[in-house]
Parts: structure tokens; sequence; C-alpha cells
């Protein structure tokens, strides 16, 4: 049986940084016709708040450790302002939306992160099943595009500061045993650079094979190296095509156009 | 035809701010059976953020002036920690609900107020059919129990900071025609105190008659006036039972037990 096409779409910290970017960028996701997922981050809208009101923030390999504060910003921040934004714009554009943590309707649990080495505070991991596909599938058959903010719950009353791009992840997993999964990593860049110093550099495809060899080669570092990992991770457990690309290529990207951002494949 | 029971129940800063009495309330709150909304203030605890963060709050007549900051520091506040809390903690204790505000599923449009005398910035008044009473009893239908916060939308991408008993009421009120509505307010008083210095000298019934006269023997004041005002209001437009009553006594005020809270009749 053909089964229906669904857009998962994450947007990361730098298209929200800028409201003239993200407006446009929203009013070309309201266009995307058919069902759709948003998921944001919002990072460095939370670091922000932190120096404002002084909550040291504590990193361990480029890794947030989330206290009780930080967890309290992170609702503000991802939970309150960036969410209702975004869903203001999507219903101003027609877009019926709502904005939802992991909490709101249970719609995904996760596990406080238990390290032996260090304590992460209020971070989770996302279960196996973790992902209430019933509920997300309901909202989807009635129209309504669900916004998913980068805080889950342990369904105990915790709640918990997830990655957005796990959550992305999983959500795109989880459902695509119901729906025909297109995944789309939009950013700041133009897709995968072969060469940091050259914007338009963007390797077209890469797959596993080529993924281990860029890292080899010291062509792909930093943060792209867990991005394109969780995006590898999602290919072999059933996601059939993920899209990085930059944020105002949206439409084309969403299109399959040629030359638009890489694209991942197993 | 017999119309089925829906409890509209508030909730002002005072349970809020107290963990304990939120947790003991919030218990008592997913015990309710049958339909249920819930609508949150938070004010005090947006006073304490705007201290933290320099904001500087302008209040005119005791009414707080909402400008951009201000309203970021209110979706953070309401739409995000406390409401992200409160859903926390009700899916922990079994009750599938949901944290809104007016924009999510376009739940709730206002107008941003005009006024020639005093700006009072980015409040919105709630219109005349500006409650989306079919999503909400869609959700209802669906066994969710929404949460409001005090915040909605004027359908064109701006947020607006509303009264949470103004919402209360709209809610209650455009309901009513569809449902057997229970509203009830819970704060930290018993009732409605005829005696100021005494905490037990509730006043069991006032009607409207009465209420003029009370406020004419100044033996009510204050916040007081305005809260009643509201609950007047709904009961003109409708709702047939108005109940105020300390936050320790949800169980008994909504099973209507005597001596409980303060009713109002029309």
């Amino acid at each position: 049986m053909c089964k229906e096409k669904l857009y998962v779409v994450k947007i990361g910290g730098n298209v929200i940084d800028d409201p003239v970017t993200l407006d446009s960028f929203l009013q070309e996701f309201s266009k995307i016709e058919g069902k759709k997922i948003l998921v944001h981050g919002g990072g460095k809208l939370l670091q922000e708040l932190a120096v404002k009101m002084n909550v040291p923030q504590k990193m361990i390999d480029g890794r947030r450790i989330t206290d009780t504060e930080t967890l309290q910003l992170a609702l503000m921040v991802y939970g309150g302002s960036i969410s209702k934004n975004i869903v203001a714009q999507l219903q101003a554009a027609g877009l019926n939306s709502i904005g939802l943590s992991g909490a709101d309707l249970n719609c995904i649990t996760a596990k406080k992160r238990e390290n032996s080495d260090i304590d992460f505070g209020y971070v989770g991991d996302i279960q196996q099943d973790g992902v209430n596909t019933k509920v997300i599938s309901f909202l989807l058959d009635n129209n309504i595009t669900p916004v998913f903010c980068s805080i889950t719950h342990n369904g105990k009353g915790q709640l918990l500061n997830t990655n957005a791009d796990s959550i992305t992840n999983a959500i795109a997993v989880s459902l695509s045993s119901m729906f025909d999964v297109q995944l789309h990593y939009f950013f700041d860049k133009k897709g995968v650079l072969g060469d940091s110093t050259n914007e338009d550099s963007i390797i077209p495809t890469i797959d596993q094979t080529m993924f281990k060899k860029l890292i080899a080669e010291k062509k792909i570092s930093g943060g792209m190296i867990p991005k394109l990992d969780n995006a590898f991770n999602a290919i072999q457990r059933g996601v059939p095509l993920v899209v990085i690309a930059h944020s105002s290529q949206l439409k084309n990207a969403i299109q399959r156009k040629e030359n638009i951002g890489t694209c991942l494949v197993s």
C-alpha cells in the first residue's frame, strides 16, 4: 500500500534567531501541501537568557548541563516564547498548528540520562516507543500541524531537556511505519560542505561509506558529525530520505529540486 | 435535552506559586470525573521574572502595561514554565492534558485594546465569538483536558496578554450553550468574606442586589470587585453556576457540598 507523505522539518537556532529569516521560513512552511511536523531548537536564545538572568551555564564536551534553573529557562524559551511565536505566525499564514512539548498529550516520553562519569542533570533520552505515534497521527489526520519544542517528560512529572535533533529523528523514525517520511534539516549553510571555507562546496549526496571517509579526511568536523550520525541512524531505522539544506531553500528542498542541499542515503 | 456537565476551573497565582499547594490541587483536579478545563494565571511569577531581568513594569490603575519585553516575559512564564509544569504533573496523575495559548489551534482570538487615554500595549480583549468552541469541544470529546494560559492572539501573528479571569469567563460563557457549565474560581481565601479581618466570615450566596449592597457598604473592595463583576457578567450571559472557594476545597466545591465557598447566583 502506498503510504501518505509526511514532512518532518527541523529548524535550528540560527533560523529562529532572526525574525525576518524565521518569518519567511514559516511562510514557506505553511505552504507545504499535506501532512507536516515542525521541530525547533533555540539554544542561542537560551544562552542569552541565561546571561541576562545570571544563571551560569556548565558545558562538558560541548554539551549543556541542565540543572534545575536551566531547565526552567528551557521551558520558558523553548516551550514559551519560541513555540508560541511560531504558532501565532503559522496561524496568521492560515496553517492550523499547535505548540507541543513531550508532556502535552503525552507525545514524547524520555528517561533521565544516567551516566557514571557526568551528571547531565535534567536531560532526557527518548526511549524505544517513546514517541506517541497514535496521538501525533490523530493530530495530523485532523489537519493539525504539530510544532515540537525540545522538551520531553518522564511520565512521572519530570520535564526533561532533550536535543532537538534527537526529537526530530525519533519522530521521523517512529512515524515512518505509518507514513512516507521525508526528513529535512534546515540551517544557515547550503548543505554539507566539502570545504568549510567555501560556502558553495556542497556535497550533493553522502552515503555511510563516504561519511566515514569525510570524517577520516577531516572534511567534516564539529557539530556536523553528531548531526549526520543521528541522520544516518534515522535512515538505518527506516526513514527513506534525509535532506540538509539552507533555510531559504525550503520550497526547492521539499520538492527535491536538483542541486539543493545534501541528500543522505543508506 | 440534558447537557453534559463541564467544569471550568480557574487557579490564581497564589495556588501556582507554592509547589506543594499546586501539586495537591492538581492531584484533586485530575480526579474530577468527566469533562473539565483548567485556566491559570501567574502574575506574581511574571513580576519576579521582570525584577530578575530588570524589565521595569508599568502599572496604571493597578493594571499592567504590556510592552514588547513584558509580552515576551508573559509568553515565557505563562505559556512556558507554568503551563508545561502543570501539564507534566497532570500527565503523571493520569490525566491526558494539553497546554494551550489562544494561538494554539486558534483557540481564542482577541483584539488589541484601544484606549484613547492609556496605551495598555499588547493586551487583548476577547471578541464576541472569540472562543473557538468547535476545537475546544473536539478536544473534550477526545478525553483531552485543555489547560489554558492567559495568552491570546489576534489571528494576524500578534500574541496578546489577556486577563486570566476574562479568559475563564469567555470560555465558560461560550461553552454554556453546549455544556452544563459549572464555573469555579480557586484562590487562597475560603470564599468571599463579609469581614476582611475574619477568614471565616464567608458569605455563602451572593446575588446581584446583594453584590451592589456589599460594595456600597465597602465590605467588598479591591481586586474582588472586578472578579465578581466578571463572574456576574458570566451568569448573565448564560453560565448557570459560579463558585468561589479555597484551592484546598476543590473536591468539596465541585461536589457542591454545603458551606463550601461562595456561590454566585443571578
